[in-house]
């Protein structure tokens, strides 16, 4: 089969033909759709300091993605051969004791698709059937492939209250805008969506922003606070990773208000507990992943319903053979793209 | 000032000149803009049994409603005179056990507006400033006047998760067409409205249900098995007060799902615990009022950001001096009326 | 090996000779060092409606064991040879909706061990890996065998905040005993048990209830009002399944109080809707089982501490060929008995 | 009356004769029995940095305290005279949004006794009633002085679920020792405590800790993580704001686990948000405070019951005359010393 793979401990990635994949009695065999490259992807290609310190090649990556279920292993309850899944990229253990705890997703000896296996890059795929999500038959390729990553943004804003809320969105990747999305979907307002690059204003208000300030461009904290009559947000979501944008989800939430943190910084953040934390009487969640699979099930619901439509965020599509030029989408600095999707 | 008066323990009421109120010092003057007619007004009305055991004439009654204040007592601080406010019907005593752990809604002393005191049936009211509720100056009077029973809705369908869930929606009268659009604000999907009355069919489709479903016409637990593929689902919101209704909640309900009760049922319902709540481990919320003031807050946001609109709820207006018109509306036997407001 | 079955579909059971069980590729292979006996065992013994209906005969019973592991299914984890394991009665099927939403204990597809399965009344039985818990080395074998039953009071004292909150537990069955044990453990007070049978009296008493009041003796609604200067309870859990406990929780459960349903009662029950549910705004939990597995790590640190003490609820141990004594202390009418351990 | 005060801007403070406070429509007047120092109130004396900031004398400080109410306002419902009471030490506005969401202990114009306005290091202090908590008579009066910090020990560990799990409560100050006590009696297990000062040591063992690690002696995070069986602490309350403790803390929870965050460190923190928040999944709280009055309800259950005995804890108690003996203990550099009562 032909897979992207990253061969060398240095940057690039190359299409090679593969051996097919053969599935053990707790996976299934998987002919890939459409998959879509997340950040983590672009920094595996451009190979930084992250991904020379964890990837391991070869190793085919890709860790967002949709295909048909055409072999399953004995064991295999949740899938059937002809079943159109969307893969989650967390590989839990299964015994431990997140595992047992409802918290497989966080699992102690977590593996990652794409990261600490070989990936969906490619025609076929051996997936574990515990990642294994069966879609509705009416949904889009290009939209199953994006379900990892969506699922961020809705285990993001559902991690606690978020109806009826006002909520500050900081980041404009994908994630940001999915999350804009879902506080809309979810009854959230006003929804402010923080954005850094000029292409994604207008996404982010198909999200459904009720408004957008852009960084350099406007007083972040201000103007949160003049948006909501001087008294913060209910809710910050911070998706960008950025210190500075960590700083001002602190300052513009209410005392008594959420955080929920997704975006990696790249360095520790000097945090200031006594007045950014404590005399706020914040509280705050560390978000990786999503809930396995209370999340995806609310997701299902949210696109069935029509209540959210993601697909403002997709702005680019290319085969296989021309994934270069999704990796080149991903990591221009202007970031003049959302979600680039690939098919085999 | 005029009033519309419960006189004399016996049907009917009056339009009738009475003093006008003075506030004490932790009162506010209200001059009342729009009031909207609940069914216990109707009850007291009508004088049936409950209204026999608990109204004692002479009362003004009326309990959902808004105005502007024009006086307000030495010791009051959170409205001032020229304030647009709705009124909160449920007046805590302030000193219980639940007044001091955030359930005043449910105060052990609770005295309801227009029920145990003179209500909102008037040109002006004396209102304590506890139950005073500032609003934004844009909302229309119509609106703000119905905020009390939109309340009960917004906070029986976000007494816990909603987001992303399937919900049946038991009954049409107002306080159900209100959760079947607070529903649909709020990312639930399917919404399910479960009706009786032909003429409200139309406003629940507006209000944002996804299948409207009829008693006496439709199998409605079947119907809603099979609009969630067997499963039934997560969430049963029981607004009509129906032994039927409540029946079919407990029926299509999932294992694991929440029920919601807020339709008062005229007598004991006969309820097989082991089957219907046990080995179901639902989770169960009896709800009585609004939070003061969680579920306010939630429902400006709500309302101010768009995403919820009650109006096609609203269908008669009439001013006090045809009151008697609308009583009759609310009345009649096929309910061919949502919402009715008078105006003073 | 040596087994007790029920043959027949009559009243009684028999100690019987039966092939050793042989473990598939998902299963474990347990030597049993004690079984306990439920009050489920004891209808299936007497034969009763319940029994009649969902028995089929020949079936070995018990599902409250421990043992050790003595043989591994080829794809088993989570225990080992030589672990010493306890056994969690609720069989998932793993794929169905609640398994995959954090609530396997409520599987769709649940079976239950010793009921449609053959269970822990055996020298040997071949459990499911999904179902078995591995037990620090330092549990006693009776301890270790009431498990399953203790992990229902943890699941209903602990499915909604309990500590320093009153709290009435109705019921004087292992389960209610259980429930005031943990219910002291976990910082409740006053907790106050309401027994049926005078021998339980003291071990109520030792369970650590600060009063103990008796049907048929105390007015059990005055008493508990008095005994919380007229507020009534936070939380009432009901372990007895009577209809007149059930009216009564109702009645002393204060205002936005909880109530935990775990007593199955025979027949429906009346229920007053307005006065018992939505005017007090309650939140209601139906209990089955156990949650897989947070319920059990919170027993084992209760456990552990030494905060948690269920010894005193055993009172009974005999031999599997005695086990007609077990039967015969379990249904006697005075009930003059807590647990009965049952040994191979 | 006679009060200490701190009447200028620099170390020390003295015992003065100052004027009666008169009580407003709203205000209880106390006679003070019993006030405990606070770690604040020996900054106040110390006169450092903050103090400067903060505190504008001349006041009279001290807002841990106790006494009978001798007079209330004409508006006052609550207590009434010859009620024994605690003071609330935040004082609430009363309108703002915090104050009408359940969370008047974090009042967006909050002032607290004894920093703000005068406090109760006197023999009368007018306080506002809704800071009035009443307690039982049986309570004594150098208990009922120390409510309001146990307090925050109460709702740093009831912040989430406790019962059952493993915690590690780090600093050995009144608050961390309170808290421990707290755990212990609310069920969890093992209880670590993680101390500074050998002094404490003892009193940590009495209020129940499992094991007491001490800074500089213990290995903490290995000792903490061996005591876990590898696993890390279900929950993590840090009560010093000491820096290593913090990460500490980050470093030896669960995935998926809690900490709530009381102590207030001088200086900001580096904080890894990628492997100290959001790869852990983790759940932070800031805790300022007690739920108003929530926590109050639940420590009067616990200290009723008899679960929790704070006493272990104060180890010395003076006339005021006395006071400076009392503020040398506090800020002796062995710190051989629990929580100091003084008396009027």
């Amino acid at each position: 089969m032909l897979a992207i793979v990253k061969s060398e401990k240095k940057p690039g990635a190359k299409l090679e033909e593969r051996p097919n994949p053969k599935p053990g009695p707790n996976d299934v065999l998987i002919k890939i759709k459409a998959a879509s490259i997340c950040g983590t992807d672009a920094q595996i290609y451009e190979w930084n300091a992250w991904a020379e310190k964890r990837i391991k090649p070869p190793i085919i990556f890709g860790h967002e993605f949709c295909g048909d279920v055409v072999e399953v292993g004995s064991m295999v309850q949740t899938v059937a051969v002809g079943d159109f899944v969307s893969a989650e990229s967390h590989i839990p253990c299964g015994y431990c004791f997140q595992c047992r705890n409802d918290q497989m997703h966080i699992c102690k000896n977590l593996k990652i698709l794409g990261v600490d296996t070989n990936g969906g890059f490619a025609e076929y795929i051996s997936l574990p059937s515990v990642c294994a999500w069966k879609n509705p038959t009416t949904i889009k390729p290009q939209i199953a492939s994006i379900m990892e990553p969506l699922g961020n943004a809705v285990y993001t804003a559902l991690a606690d209250e978020i109806t009826g809320l006002s909520v500050a969105v900081f980041g404009c990747g994908p994630s940001g805008l999915f999350t804009v999305g879902v506080c809309a979907a979810s009854g959230a307002g006003p929804v402010i969506s923080v954005i850094k690059h000029e292409f994604r204003r207008k996404i982010a208000q198909k999200m459904g922003a009720a408004k957008v300030l852009k960084v350099g461009e406007n007083d972040i904290v201000a103007e949160i606070m003049k948006a909501t009559g001087g008294e913060g947000v209910d809710v910050a979501l911070e998706m960008s990773g950025s210190p500075d944008a960590i700083h001002q989800a602190f300052q513009v939430v209410k005392k008594g208000g959420r955080i929920s943190f997704f975006g990696i910084p790249t360095k520790p953040v000097d945090v200031n507990f006594a007045d950014e934390i404590i005399f706020k009487g914040l509280r705050i969640y560390g978000i990786n992943g999503r809930l396995m699979y209370k999340t995806w099930y609310k997701m299902k619901n949210l696109l069935e319903s029509g209540k959210l439509d993601p697909s403002p965020v997709i702005t680019h599509e290319f085969s296989f053979k021309d994934f270069e030029k999704g990796m080149t989408a991903m990591i221009a600095p202007d970031r003049s793209c959302g979600k680039v999707i690939l098919h085999p």
